[in-house]
């Protein structure tokens, strides 16, 4: 009963926005902002930063919100060996109105739980660490860019602290949250972009953590990464199977625009089947189409014979991936078994229409549930 | 070719043993060492670490030996949001002769640069970071306990630092080395462990990383060895394929000795097909066998239905891991699909007989070319 009780009462305490601590910088500890022009997807960081601790005795520690600052890690700590640790993606905008809005934050901190839970770290309470994260941004305001084009990317990464080098789950923790002003996420801004697809590298499988936005899921595919662009390319498309599946691209989901058998419109996008991340950009644009109602929305495996096939007789229509850092990224070519397959751009683009309906929700220029104000 | 001449000149000058710096505690420094009984696997360590950093532009630093300390990181650093890591594990044994030995540095060493070039961290001079990893071990030497069941564990361990979010070849990095006196890896000591063999969880597969040893393979088995600790066992027996193949077992490789179709003694472990890690007591104990000459000693794939039919015909001998923090670790029984299997224990043992073998070159009982002074 005493176990159960400390159980209760370290679960009946999460971090409450309430109790936040704030440390404002002093005037010299603010640092100049970045031109708009200069801004590279995650090379500035704002003034300030959030952390809350964990640990298994005492449970949540109160949030705090301070000068941004190094952290001070033991060398055995678990995140540094086994790479415990998992993060979160997600932008505020400044709208053209004025406010500053979040993007479907809940979607956000809902999958972060989800990952936490695969983790081994402990889970939080989502609504609470939103209006943290509110706060920081609004202290951190004038770092969110005067532009339609660029945005407030946030970082909330959550981390195993303990310094003890067993394979074990982790007694201690820190969930941090950073902004970065970031500008288009390829330098080569909405430029349609070239992908190689090469079956011998797969990022993920049944039975493993390929839906999790884990850090595991990312230093694996860095040397592939770079594979492609010595080849000339800008992405990896992640293929499964022997059928060799489509299943992401890069870092993003990925989007097939095409004339199905019967010559209907087509909107194609692999399932969640534990293979790819659940992408809320991924959610969006399903939501969106299906609201539409213009042509069929379906999630289904689809190969890249499939693709080549629908390629060859010119229904390939477009091809894009999806994801919060580019929100959509046309394709232009996928080499693939010694060939390069040009991938056609529907006009109107579709692609184009999605990023445009989305860039209208972001900054405001229309009202839209998705949009919280911060 | 200035860049060329650039890179030429980074690879020409690695870290150096020559150029290494000692910063030595002061006697208040100096911590007491725990009792040989206390000793928790991984957590205390010793009064030095070693660190070498690198960056893109300058190469190598030259080795530095410090008091332990924390580490100082970006929260931006590339390490702690997409797992840029990799580590090692290797023993230094006080010899009952009195001397200082390491066990085969040498193939841990080339272990740990194959998983850098998978890792995109950089590459480094093996001899002169084993010259290093000895001198710290001989400053620290009263650290390595006056016992011959426990060691200095050493753990080289090396992370991207470069605060920067972008998916992409880190242009920082820091190696560094711990040590730690440890136990038996296992609380229980020699004594046999339970195995949870579940097909529905999958710690590698073909076209990704299960060879090395990034941390990028451990944190996605955290959870699921809780569950096998949920259920009663204490180690999870990875499994792969359709057929059910036996990889791993928790963190250790896995050797099965049995009687064949033809009633032969085999001693049967799985083959380096990219879905284990390449063991270095796995091939020490392969070595061992090859050498003795007195039964078959087979690398192949070995599915969990053979492991039933042998437990059914009674030719099942033995089952073992064998990993650097155990040696050797007996297996008393495997829990699959809803059975429980208890494995026999061949008398004399074969795992007991590996490990007094080990044991005897660890400790200096004999002379052998893999125990290198320090």
């Amino acid at each position: 009963m005493a176990v159960r009780g400390l159980i209760l009462s370290v679960r009946l305490h999460p971090q409450k926005f309430s109790d936040l601590e704030e440390k404002i910088c002093t005037p010299d500890q603010l640092r100049p902002k970045p031109d708009n022009s200069a801004l590279v997807f995650g090379k500035y960081f704002t003034d300030h930063m959030l952390e809350v601790s964990w640990d298994s005795k005492r449970g949540w520690a109160k949030p705090v919100i301070s000068p941004m600052h190094n952290l001070q890690l033991h060398p055995g700590a678990k995140v540094l060996h086994y790479a415990i640790e998992l993060f979160e993606g997600m932008k505020a905008y400044r709208g053209e109105d004025g406010c500053l809005r979040l993007f479907r934050p809940d979607r956000n901190m809902a999958r972060m739980l989800s990952t936490a839970k695969r983790s081994s770290l402990p889970t939080f309470d989502a609504e609470e660490m939103i209006k943290c994260i509110k706060r920081l941004i609004q202290i951190d305001k004038e770092w969110v860019p005067y532009s339609s084009t660029s945005s407030l990317y946030i970082r909330p990464t959550f981390i195993a602290t303990d310094p003890s080098l067993g394979v074990a789950s982790p007694n201690e923790a820190l969930l941090y949250v950073l902004l970065c002003p970031v500008g288009p996420y390829f330098t080569s801004g909405f430029k349609p972009i070239s992908l190689m697809a090469d079956p011998q590298y797969v990022r993920s499988w049944p039975g493993g953590c390929g839906a999790m936005k884990m850090g595991a899921n990312y230093a694996p595919t860095i040397y592939i990464q770079k594979q492609s662009e010595l080849l000339g390319h800008q992405q990896v498309l992640w293929l499964y199977g022997a059928d060799h599946q489509l299943t992401e691209v890069g870092t993003m989901n990925i989007f097939l625009f095409m004339l199905n058998k019967n010559g209907e419109r087509e909107l194609v996008t692999p399932p969640l089947d534990g293979l790819i991340l659940p992408g809320v950009t991924r959610l969006s644009l399903l939501e969106l189409a299906r609201d539409w109602k213009e042509f069929r929305v379906v999630e289904r495996t689809i190969t890249m014979a499939e693709v080549i096939q629908a390629h060859e007789e010119k229904r390939l229509l477009e091809i894009f991936g999806a994801g919060t850092a580019c929100v959509v990224c046309p394709v232009s070519s996928i080499s693939y078994q010694g060939r390069e397959y040009n991938i056609p751009r529907s006009e109107p683009s579709l692609s184009q229409r999605f990023l445009k309906t989305m860039s209208d929700i972001h900054y405001g220029r229309v009202q839209h549930p998705w949009a919280v104000d911060i």
